[in-house]
């Protein structure tokens, strides 16, 4: 039976910390006293098996614990229970890595188009993407559209709604839609540049299976939503069953300060099938680590099973000064977003958009 | 337009605070530079505004923001991604509190049973009612049904499934239903005692609504699911159009992101309809305490709008004899759950049982 190794860091005593570990080993597999279980197969093959204890300062170690496969059931629900279900709820636990054995890796779709897709389909082979967001919530769809148009002129790659765009009164989803899809459209006739448009995905399931109807028959290329606001489980069902391009996860809700970002947004994001992963870069506005970006995006981009890379989003606070400092940092295999770094130049978006692009390019040129 | 006052408590130096407000503010609504914005309405009616900042402690702030329900759009998802998305990364700032206006909670159904149905349906009004788990995993459908057929005869009231059975192989969701079921109806036809089985509910949409296509076929009393693991809005849609019977609301994954217990467990799960909530209990191994179990319980409780109060069910290593403990601390308007500290027993299951039984009603009895 092959096992998932799963890594989490524990604040304790020394003296303590066997005991602690242990406690992880029963509690994310059976919880419930050793001395309770009768048979003697399941102490043997289910209960988590402590593997090793590092310390890594004082007081601080990093336990590797091995859990049987066989309790995730292989689907997304059941392995985020194993990986940290209870054990988020202790103040002092986080969770580090997980490694996924074949058989649970083989499990999952992991991003049906990925950078190889986008570039396909963006046709930009040897630089960065370029992405901006649909802002501010409160504007009309029509506001939304011209904005649209306008980043579109500017030949930004992939434009996306702001992650707060969900279906209110001010611009509900179906109008939105139709009228920044109509917008990406027009420019394309115009100027013979492709923009994709992607609308955020928010709701229960039934909405969000209408929304995806409405994606398909409007011919919409590509579409974004936040896992840990529908459900991990629920965004891994809209990829496998409900759309036919490439999606966009967004990480809002997704700060637990215990689970390391390397693992929800770079590995388990990916794992579920997000073609591109937005997370918050370093020197913005998040106290992201430059180590933690560089593991992050590692763990989009590198080989994995047979699952295609997905591309980091950098964001959060960009601006297009920072332009060569992120290619140099990241390389050309990502995709840059600047939303409000843009919109700030107000008259001048069109033009501030085509700078943003054209500095893109050049970067990229240098290299 | 009614408000949506939420607060959050920031660490920060003293004199940062005030843009730190702000920054969350904007974050949280807009999420984009003030000067950016083009339309005053948007900056009067859409940017969250900073209603107090007060100071806890040196460093430490209470911060109450206050957003318009409109952007909202009436429903968990964006209500969810509004109180925390974004600032959900912020690693000093946490999401302590929310005050729902009327147009808001009216936009949920609350509890469907709450804790009168419960009461109704297990007979049982003046004692806390008694709840076990069926554990461990690893364990087949068959050994699951004889545990649940001996609680059942020790006169529990309500027997659940351990949150970590979801659909593994070795007890797949569908045979271990209908043996745990028939296992309670047969100790209804022999004793005249009706316990309450309530399964866990896991995986995607389709998964979900599978499973309780079997609840309902079934005559099953009862559901559990995890909001946190299936996603809040996946288990708001459960709620309102898939079952017809309580659900328990089960905390997995809700130790992060850093939300409030209080608020999380004790108002936001009561909003998106569960009858009762488990949650750790002080002085348990989860670290929580006394106060925060009591303001829980009552934002479980208390008089919420038009809200059916849920019962709370505080567990995590109870033991029978803290049952009278329990009973002071929480009244007889709750649900005491022991799970490992029956199963303790072993050969003595069903004795066990019913001492917790009896002590629960000789608990209620003596107050």
């Amino acid at each position: 039976m092959e096992n998932l190794l799963v890594t989490y860091q524990i604040r304790a005593d020394a003296d303590e910390i066997e005991a602690r570990a242990l406690g992880v080993a029963v509690e994310q597999s059976i919880e419930m006293p050793l001395q309770a279980v009768r048979d003697p197969a399941i102490l043997d093959e289910i209960v988590g098996k402590v593997e090793s204890v590092q310390e890594e300062a004082s007081n601080l170690f990093r336990v590797a614990i091995r859990f049987s496969v066989t309790i995730t059931g292989l689907e997304i629900t059941q392995l985020l229970n194993v990986l940290f279900g209870n054990t988020s709820m202790q103040p002092d636990i986080s969770l580090v890595d997980a490694d996924l054995p074949p058989s649970l890796l083989a499990a999952f779709p992991g991003p049906r188009f990925g950078l190889p897709g986008l570039r396909a389909l963006t046709g930009a082979y040897d630089r960065p993407l370029t992405c901006t967001a649909l802002k501010p919530m409160g504007s009309s769809p029509d506001e939304l559209a011209a904005l649209c148009r306008t980043f579109a002129r500017g030949g930004i790659d992939i434009i996306k709604d702001d992650h707060g765009l969900a279906n209110q009164a001010f611009a509900p989803f179906a109008e939105r839609v139709r009228a920044c899809q109509a917008a990406v459209d027009q420019v394309y006739a115009e100027t013979g540049h492709r923009a994709i448009y992607a609308p955020n995905l928010s709701g229960g399931p039934s909405a969000l299976w209408k929304q995806t109807d409405i994606v398909r028959e409007l011919g919409v290329g590509m579409v974004m939503a936040s896992p840990m606001l529908i459900g991990l489980p629920t965004y891994d069902e809209l990829v496998r069953e409900r759309i036919d391009v490439p999606i966009l996860g967004h990480p809002a809700l997704g700060g637990c300060p215990s689970i390391a970002p390397e693992l929800l947004f770079g590995k388990l994001y990916r794992l579920i099938g997000s073609d591109a992963v937005i997370y918050p870069n370093y020197g913005g506005r998040f106290g992201y680590s430059k180590q933690m970006c560089t593991d992050l995006a590692a763990n989009l981009r590198d080989p994995w099973g047979d699952l295609a890379p997905a591309a980091p989003v950098p964001a959060g606070g960009m601006t297009v000064d920072r332009v060569d400092e992120m290619v140099d940092f990241y390389g050309v295999d990502t995709i840059l977003l600047i939303g409000g770094g843009l919109l700030i130049a107000r008259e001048r978006l069109q033009e501030q958009s085509a700078i943003f692009v054209e500095r893109v390019k050049r970067s990229a040129e240098l290299r």
